[in-house]
């Protein structure tokens, strides 16, 4: 398993009316987790997509548990449980306050396309590659 | 059970720069999806929020199809399956490109709070009584 | 001089906590502003991207007189008070809301830029045809 | 003279199908930048609404020279050129990329507002004492 934490200071243009963070205003601080997580193991998701790749998001949800605040400062947390192999990864992401509370919890299931053909392709290489060490299995630890 | 039907055009500010529409603006589009479907009850949920009561959202859940892009006309198929008692309603929210394809499958789950408190509360006798009549067996129709 | 009105429907995620519109949301209303009023002339800005034309924004000016609410239904006025020759195109555009008050005033400059090497371009024939009838001069009217 | 700079990491949701971020989105990002600028100086622009003024934006000029990308590490230059006095304040703020080129400059002008009635205040005493020492003539220096 692999976790990574990301913090993201809530914009006062992330609010809404309800003087909350607006609810799909959290798939996109996941976003901005994802592409954290990947910069922290020495990749970028812009790296992936030069080489010809998107990652596309095929399914997300989110349990939202208590609200955030104008100017919090949160932390996203994002995990992947599972080595992902051929055209699938799944992230858990969740979003926590300054408090510790959890506030968001999410799951968001990408598939890795093509990115002219919008088809299905494998997880790139190198991506596989720097992710295979979260995930071996420790013998004799 | 309950069927709404809204045409949203997708504006440029919503696509990314994968030529598709941003995956979080489907929330976007199913929350204006609900705001409408009221409106043709002869509600608004503006006035809902006049008298005390928000509806937050607790959960959501997108299935990503096939991909929106600019300019397209959507329509979001906005249904209440059963019909809400205590303080959760229920809806699920579907969107459709101009040739009748699925994009998008969404539910979404809100809780009625009190305001102020942003407490469990009931939904409101008036959304009730609008609701009602499209549950109602129909034992001799 | 050439002038059209669209409407928009204000959406519950372009609000902010100090319970108005979001101001960077009125560039979003004139951006579709911009887009319906092309659709209103026969054209779309999409058929412009497919010809090899993108639009940029070089400037953008607003001058908010009056805040926007919640589902309030607004009229973006967009008008162009001269013929686009070379490169270089002027926007301006106001909302208002139903009581005909203005809210927002709007200046917006696009530059033609071809789409791959996004340098400067000129105004596509069929765009400058299209326009051209509005900017004639009535000698003999 | 004041001068305060914030980092910000373009996100994907910021950029549009051009392949660059969408022109509104400077706005919340200098927002983000007045934000940060006020925090630098010990004070939180979430401390002045407590107190019951909001800081409303009455204009926004932007000027588009170069495009920002995604994943782009932004510094948004943040100014107050003059000490503000009654209702009124006025900021500069550019945004640069990593090279240190210039990518969009603006300036926004804001009221202090009355939080409950909208009309015009005086800047909050705690923030023009704040303020004050970076606009102080050096007579003797």
């Amino acid at each position: 398993m692999l976790t990574k934490e990301t913090k993201i200071r809530v914009r006062y243009s992330e609010t809404d009316q309800m003087q909350v963070v607006y609810h799909s205003r959290f798939l996109e601080y996941f976003e901005a987790g994802r592409t954290d997580s990947l910069r922290a193991l020495g990749m970028t998701y812009k790296s992936i997509e030069e080489q010809g790749v998107v990652m596309a998001i095929v399914q997300a949800e989110c349990k939202y548990v208590k609200p955030a605040r104008y100017d919090d400062l949160l932390t996203i947390k994002t995990s992947i449980h599972e080595l992902p192999k051929n055209h699938r990864i799944e992230f858990h992401q969740d979003a926590y306050n300054e408090s510790g509370q959890l506030l968001v919890r999410g799951k968001v299931v990408l598939y890795f396309l093509d990115k002219v053909t919008f088809t299905k392709t494998t997880i790139p290489d190198a991506l596989h590659t720097t992710l295979q060490p979260f995930f071996e299995k420790k013998e004799n630890a």
